[in-house]
């Protein structure tokens, strides 16, 4: 691309000079401009990603974090900052290997991650003959002669022709949830899932998964990534295989742990706005987009307002929830505070999409609040923000949901999370400084309209 | 995130019930499902990158990309293709370096890329103390005593505040373009730009110049990464520093070239409706982005018309043009062609702003016909398609506009492009599958829409 761009300029100085015209737009603009420039949630990422990183509730690395989500919300400015206590389970990895052979042939080794929550082994080695279906209704009609003693294959594959690839993501999410509880009743030794991922590699993907409170057998659960699973399929299809599972997870009780909440008081009453992430993330990877990304920008958009000395009506509170991934205990605890003390939470969002360029919000509201959020549409235009037709909330701020608080989440594009999520692959170098700092952006405009009008 | 993106699935459902009842929305879901699941595009792009690589124009890689878009092109189910003769510039790099050093300090290289189009030094070294300025309007008040025999660095900052990057492309577009022209008609020895980067690294960016028509002095250009720029303008603020550069770009005349063309027949007439991107990259990275993806991306089209069955009623061809980086020769002798052949060209796009995830389409056009695309707008919505406000359009296809020929282009989410535009950067890694299927298959639906009503 060469010049061509420069065609746009007339039609952005159009945009501006409608701007100053209107003191949202001014303030919209403010709130960009400081982001994009001063912002320091990239640099805040780095740090988080690199100095602190992997950060699952109840471990080292989780409480590390939570003195790290401290020092930042000071260093931003919040007029006060604490610790809330939550109790979080502890599950802790291990040692684990997955191993397969066509009949007489020779043990090859998979990539392969335990799912979250999941019992292992023991450390013994399960040997077992694998039985391959697609589905849950395949699943369903295997005789108990391919069940029972077996090791089975569940490959169900993402669907690529979601245009969200959350809706591909929910599709297949029964698998990792409860595999292991269908197949575990039925006498199974151990489940192997493909891994709700994107991606055309191999890279194994981990996430919760629940044993039903009825299931006595708490089997083992594994995900490979999607290439071991197409050819394992393809395998299955011609000869038998076996597989050999060696795991040590397993579920510790719990532990006192801690939410971490900074905030800014209002100016005219003691309702609260909360703009959110969760500081918790798997024991894979770095926890880049999940959600480091919510955490940092939660923080910048708490910055951006006391450098800009916006004011606030309402008191904007930041909350970097614990253990979202495997309990949603920070979230829950969160709630119960909120009703115990008879606060007035008048807004909640949470950021844990992704830090990809935001295109919008999902709103729980009622239909009144809806289209008054929906009213600003053309305030967003300039920024690429453009959906406000999603209903969804994100799921530390959902507690909120039964006291009426009003909900959204932003929504970033959703192209790349999916290939990453849960992954060792979310990492730092795989978020953008630019769609990172547009996410706050958009996150601090909202915010700034609903201390405003609410 | 965990579980609260399945509360989309009813809306979602409730989209395809409405779609069920409306033809275009299903086509729009067939054009969608087939590029997203048999969608030969990415792989088409590992081996266009991977194996052709970079592919200046008049460089044997180019030539080695002309066949590989004939192969390509037949490989998708063209009905015709053919090779259209093209005059392009040679210009080629050879070797180059740029030291600096601090008053009697030690020489010190940094990283460069001279300036694409521009003249070397002969392989001589070009010696001389840095002069440097910021803006033109800095440069005009510089006494000719800081000018005359002097190497002069603008350090013109990318504008970080433009949410669409283009505009800060386009604002930083002449220091790239002309302060060759402007220092050498002043005397100077060579200039030093810092590249047009959106990034905080390293990286330098090559792109086009141009010397003045009187310009007698082609004084060697070059660029810098961001990170060099500003070490180099800290430490001038505080003392003398000197650089050496030697280079052995220049230009080499002309050469026959072709742009490369195929095409599937018109059911009812023997308009075209061109979808297009350009084949040749600059001589860095893969040029992976710029245009890798565009020329992909077009095949794909007609590819998933054929497959599909589409019945166009119109002649649907792609145009791989040469020659955008450094002539623009391959889209004027296009339109040259067209003029002499009287060919009715009824729609020309171009995706030429990456194969990041598509926003909406940039439209030059009458006002009846913007509106009538802009009609279509609820078509484009279940796929997050939603900006159809732009004014401009792919460089290539720009020479049909005295014609009047309705132009277009595919508008990108633009935050991640000029942190690889024009560099070593710009590689196929940095591609998202995902995100390059959808922008053809936006560009597909709004081809199928003109196709049936223009």
């Amino acid at each position: 691309m060469k010049y061509s761009l420069l065609k746009i300029l007339p039609l952005f100085l159009g945009g501006i000079l409608f701007s100053q015209q209107n003191s949202d737009s001014l303030q919209f603009k403010k709130i960009s401009d400081e982001i994009l420039v001063n912002g320091k949630a990239y640099e805040n990422l780095r740090d988080l990603t690199q100095n602190v990183g992997q950060r699952l509730s109840g471990s080292a690395g989780y409480e590390k974090a939570t003195d790290w989500a401290v020092q930042k919300l000071k260093e931003a400015g919040a007029d006060k900052v604490w610790k809330e206590e939550v109790m979080v389970p502890v599950w802790v990895r291990g040692a684990e290997s997955l191993q397969i052979k066509e009949g007489n042939g020779k043990w090859k080794t998979l990539k392969m991650l335990s799912l979250g929550n999941s019992e292992g082994t023991k450390g013994k080695d399960v040997e077992a003959e694998i039985a391959f279906v697609r589905t849950k209704e395949d699943f369903d009609k295997l005789p108990d002669s391919q069940v029972k003693g077996k090791i089975i294959f569940f490959n169900y594959a993402f669907n690529q022709t979601f245009v969200n690839t959350g809706q591909a993501y929910g599709d297949a999410g029964k698998y990792r949830r409860s595999a292991a509880s269908w197949a575990g009743k039925r006498g199974a030794k151990a489940v192997i899932i493909r891994s709700l991922s994107s991606a055309f590699d191999d890279v194994p993907h981990t996430g919760a998964m629940r044993y039903d409170e009825d299931d006595t057998a708490k089997i083992a659960a594994v995900a490979i990534g999607p290439k071991s699973a197409d050819e394992l399929e393809k395998t299955l299809k011609t000869q038998k295989v076996f597989a050999k599972l060696n795991s040590n997870c397993t579920m510790k009780g719990e532990k006192l742990s801690h939410n971490v909440i900074g905030e800014i008081t209002g100016n005219k009453d003691k309702s609260v706005l909360v703009v959110s992430g969760h500081l918790d993330s798997w024991d894979v990877g770095e926890g880049a987009h999940d959600d480091g990304t919510g955490i940092v920008q939660s923080i910048e958009i708490l910055r951006a307002f006391k450098k800009l000395g916006l004011k606030n009506n309402h008191t904007i509170r930041v909350v970097c929830f614990a253990n979202e991934e495997n309990g949603l205990k920070g979230g829950t605890t969160y709630a119960e505070n909120a009703k115990k003390n008879n606060e007035k939470q008048i807004f909640a969002i949470e950021s844990d999409g992704g830090g990809f360029t935001p295109r919008g919000f999902g709103l729980v509201m009622t239909p009144e609040k809806r289209a008054q959020v929906q009213s600003w549409r053309n305030l967003f235009a300039p920024y690429n923000v453009h959906n406000f037709e999603l209903q969804y909330a994100g799921a530390d701020i959902s507690p909120l949901e039964p006291a009426g608080v009003p909900l959204a989440e932003l929504f970033v594009d959703p192209q790349r999370y999916f290939d990453i999520h849960h992954s060792n692959e979310d990492t730092f170098d795989k978020v953008n400084r630019r769609e990172l700092l547009l996410g706050a952006v958009a996150m601090g405009q909202l915010m700034y309209m609903i201390d405003k009008n609410w």
